[in-house]
C-alpha cells in the first residue's frame, strides 16, 4: 500500500462528511439538495458490475453534466408522485485509491435497502461498490464523478432514484 | 455544507469510538455496560419513520432518564431468560448536524440483522437512523440523548431490546 | 471506556485504510493481494460465535502462518475455477480494544452480501464480528492476525473463500 495517497486527518473529515451527506440526501428523498454536492461539470453514471467486469459498455443511467443530471432528477420528481418505498444506505469504509491533479479518488462498498411504506418490510435492494471523484476547494469537498457500480443485477431503469 | 460544524480529529475519533461501543455492547448483550454509555439526564426513544415523516407521534419506545433506561434493561433481564437470537449492528458514516451549547448532534445510517440460535440464519431486523446528542467532557463522550428512526416496521414493542 | 488506548488520527487513517483494503481485495477476488496486508507469522481463522460463547473449540477455517494462508488461497484457485457469485463486504466503525507491546487490537461488525451471477439477486450471506490484530511499522499497518466470528452459521467450510 505505499503508492497509496496520504489524506490529512481534514481532508478524509471532510470526506466522510461528503459520503454521509450523500447518503442521507438520497434516503430523505431530498434529491435537489443532493444535487448542490456536484460539480458543474460533474458525471454520474451506474453500472453493472457484470459488464465492467465483462469490458461491456451497458450503462444504466448516465448524466454528463450537471445540467443533465438535475433534468433526471425533475422527471422524477413528474412521474413519481407517489414514493411507495423508503431507501436507506449503508456505507462501509472508504478506500483512497489515488490522487492526481487535485482529484481524489475513494472507493466504497454500499448496501441499500427499501423498506416498503405499505408492509413495513425491508430488503436489500442494491449492493455495490462507489468509485467517487472528489475535488477540494476553499469551499469545500464535492463531486467531480460518481460511478455506481451494482452487484445486484434486474435494477429497473425507468426513472429509477440514484443509487 | 457551509453551515455544519467542523468537528477536530480528536473529536471525530471520540464519537467514532462511543457509536462503535454502543453497537458492540448491544450485540454482545452488554446492556448493562451498555448504559455507561449515557449521562444521568439522558433521553432514549425509539420511533418510526412513519410516524415522524407524518408528524405523529407514536412512541415505539422512550426512556427520558437514565433510571427509566436501567429499569427498562431489568426488566428485559427478568423476562428474557432464553434469549434465542444474536443481533449485529453496521452502522453507516457519521454525520455531523450541529454543534450548540457543548451538544453535538450526529446521525447516521443503521441495519441490525438477527441471527437465529436454532438455525443459523442471518435476516434483516430493522433499518433506519440514529439521531444522536452527543457531549463532550474531560472524562470522554457519552449520549445526552440517542432517536432511533427506524424504516422497518412492525417492532414488536413489548421488552424489545435496545436498537 | 477510560482504559480503553487513544490512537492518534494518523494510525486511525492507517488502520482505516488497510480494513477498507482487506475487504476490497476479497471482493474484487484478488486473494494473492489480500495475502499481502498480513505478517509473515501471521494467524488468521474463522470462528463459528456459537462455539465462541459456549466456550468450544470448533474452528471452522484455521492459517496459523503466512505460508499456510497462501497455500489456502492457491487450492482455493485450483478447484474453483468459476466464481458463481460476487461477494461484497460493508464494515461498520472500527473500536479499538488494546494497544499492547506493539499490537492493536481492533474490532468491527461485517455484513458480507453474495450475488448470483447467474440471477442478479442479492443476499445476506454472512454477518459477524472481526478481530484484528494490527501491527505498524515505518512501512505501514499490517495484520499480524485475524479472527472472524460468524454469527451466522452454516458456512461451507470446503475451500470457502476467506471472509
Amino acid at each position: 500500500m505505499s503508492e497509496r495517497p496520504t489524506p490529512g486527518s481534514e481532508l478524509r473529515g471532510q470526506v466522510s462528511d461528503l459520503v454521509a451527506e450523500y447518503a442521507h440526501r438520497i434516503d430523505a428523498n431530498a434529491l435537489e439538495s443532493w444535487l448542490e454536492l456536484f460539480t458543474p461539470d460533474c458525471d454520474y453514471r451506474v453500472v453493472s458490475r457484470e459488464n465492467v467486469e465483462q469490458g461491456l459498455p451497458g450503462i444504466i443511467m448516465w448524466c454528463d453534466s450537471w445540467a443533465m443530471l438535475r433534468d433526471r432528477v425533475e422527471s422524477y420528481r413528474h412521474v413519481n408522485e407517489y414514493n411507495l418505498h423508503w431507501d436507506r444506505h449503508v456505507i462501509g469504509p472508504l478506500r483512497y485509491v489515488a490522487h492526481e491533479a487535485g482529484l481524489w479518488t475513494v472507493e466504497a462498498s454500499y448496501q441499500i435497502t427499501q423498506t416498503s411504506m405499505e408492509s413495513g418490510v425491508s430488503t436489500l435492494f442494491s449492493v455495490g461498490q462507489y468509485r467517487f471523484g472528489i475535488v477540494a476547494s476553499e469551499a469545500g469537498v464535492r463531486f467531480k464523478s460518481v460511478e455506481v457500480i451494482a452487484d445486484t443485477g434486474q435494477i429497473p431503469t425507468l426513472m429509477a432514484t440514484p443509487l
